[in-house]
């Protein structure tokens, strides 16, 4: 059990940066090919079980759909696109890891796991981390940790998220006080897929913001705890809202939509994803793997959509795509 | 081929009073309560074919919900429903023919069939004038022809009338104009199942005005032939909108909602009815039995909903009980 119901993924991230060199922003271009050469060899000839199932990335030859692409599956950071030399992704071939060479600091390791999952995300990072320690000259420092460019990084360097589902309690128009409790907790809790306090989907990150006097494991539990809180108060909002005739219906209609419309917009979309996913979370609808609709928010963002086709996609075309993938995708659940 | 992609239904009428009694508003109880009694015997033991299919009905005895799912199934108007001595209702089986009695005539006969059919439903009106005519004594005037209270129905007292659908022309804000050149030929076009110029399911209902020196033939044939032509401007206009993307999304987006939809409004069902029809008609959607979608539209509507539950409902319930039968009867039609 890893709280599928309402918790749709851990991230874990770890920044770290070389002892010899800059950090990124002070760097030359000449200094910036050195480090992702260094980095790049580290990782695909450093020995660990999982080299050769990574693929380097030059960012530089990717088109802008494929780039914007890896933004919307959270596999690099928007900042990440933009033109620098030496900019290089390791990607592993499930899309589990992805290691930025030269976004803010020399070295951005990312692990990605579906479910609530910070104990494996944090050892599949920590096996990564101790193989480029051993390989690569690591910038630390006794007092303060891992240095980075950014001084709220100082320290573990490492970042936890959780990306939450949370239709009851953003219905419940409560997501601003409980945001404001979690930041007095060291925690940041914010919307993701689209901008506003209440996102089309419902989706929200979780993250820890303390790195500075605490170790990994201290952070992680910290955020693991807050998060199953979390997620049994979204689990109690969400029994009293799935009674409501009106939530019901919602839901079904959702479907109805998702399943037969021809156009649809990325906005309408993820709205009526959010519904369908607390529909077949508690039950409401025919049972659809929740793995099958997170797969359908991430593959029907835009640019996704156009790297997925290979070509560009005017708005009306991406309309087009996106209501066919998800009507396919639903016709076996059809009832 | 009686023209039920655009077509739903023909209706016929004939105003008929006896001879020896004033016009039903200024009757005396007692002579409406004879009158009654004289027209249900002479259709009941009249000889005719139909005549044990007929059953009399009281209007006093009817609840409120029975009496106006009639005037929505358009078997009596609206005005037959309000307080008065010796109203009564034979009404045929299959509900094909149903006569008035004392509403602003003493008898008001109608005949209703699908599609286009108005000749058919002129000879059944005719057989039944017939019968009358040889049983009771019908006020009739050598020059006037038959008398009705209202002048405009002096003459024939016939009117007969069509209902078409006609989405097409009124998603091109073509009404307006249409119904002004018809009112130039006699002919009188509006909105039915709701008021405003354009309703919510797109129902029209096309009759005939002119009474007066005017063969019964004459007006059948005049209100047949506009018909087929308004039949044909709507279907030409319907290639063109069919081909829009945008329709399309909207037609299988109506079956995706009605098909889902666990609470639904009539102006929404009506207006998504009309939406479906149009589709199963051209050809966009799997094929639905234009008879199924017109039951759906007469059988959904308030006071029909209640009669048919036998209770009734609360606004709540009835879009309920409206969203379970339109989904039921739709669900051996998903794809």
């Amino acid at each position: 059990m890893n709280n599928r119901e309402v918790i749709i993924s851990t991230r874990l991230r770890l920044a770290r940066n070389l002892k010899n060199y800059p950090f990124p922003c002070r760097m030359t271009p000449e200094q910036a090919q050195q480090v992702a050469k260094k980095v790049k060899e580290a990782v695909l000839d450093g020995g660990s079980v999982l080299a050769n199932r990574f693929k380097y990335i030059d960012m530089a030859e990717l088109t802008q759909e494929q780039a914007v692409s890896l933004v919307e599956k959270h596999l690099i950071s928007p900042e990440f696109i933009s033109e620098a030399p030496g900019r290089g992704l390791l990607l592993l071939d499930d899309e589990t890891v992805s290691i930025m060479i030269n976004e803010e600091d020399h070295i951005r390791l990312q692990v990605i796991m579906d479910g609530l999952d910070l104990n494996k995300a944090y050892d599949i990072a920590n096996k990564l981390d101790t193989m480029l320690d051993e390989t690569l000259s690591l910038a630390f420092n006794d007092k303060l940790g891992y240095l980075t460019q950014c001084p709220t990084n100082l320290g573990t360097g490492m970042r936890a998220s959780v990306m939450m589902h949370l239709p009851a309690l953003q219905e419940a128009h409560a997501m601003g006080r409980i945001a404001e409790n979690l930041s007095k907790l060291g925690l940041t809790l914010r919307g993701t897929y689209g901008e506003g306090s209440e996102p089309k989907c419902a989706m929200y990150q979780l993250s820890n913001q303390v790195t500075l006097g605490i170790s990994e494991q201290t952070a992680i539990d910290n955020l693991k705890n807050i998060a199953l809180q979390l997620s049994s108060q979204e689990k109690s909002s969400r029994e009293s809202l799935v009674q409501n005739i009106k939530t019901r219906d919602a839901i079904s209609r959702s479907f109805g939509i998702l399943r037969y419309a021809r156009l649809i917009s990325n906005d309408e979309s993820m709205r009526l994803l959010s519904n369908l996913r607390l529909g077949a979370a508690e039950g409401v609808i025919k049972k659809i793997p929740l793995e099958e609709i997170d797969k359908l928010i991430r593959e029907t963002q835009p640019a996704t959509l156009m790297s997925n086709a290979g070509k560009r996609l005017t708005p009306a075309e991406r309309d087009s795509a996106r209501a066919e993938m998800i009507s396919k995708a639903l016709s076996k659940y059809a009832v």
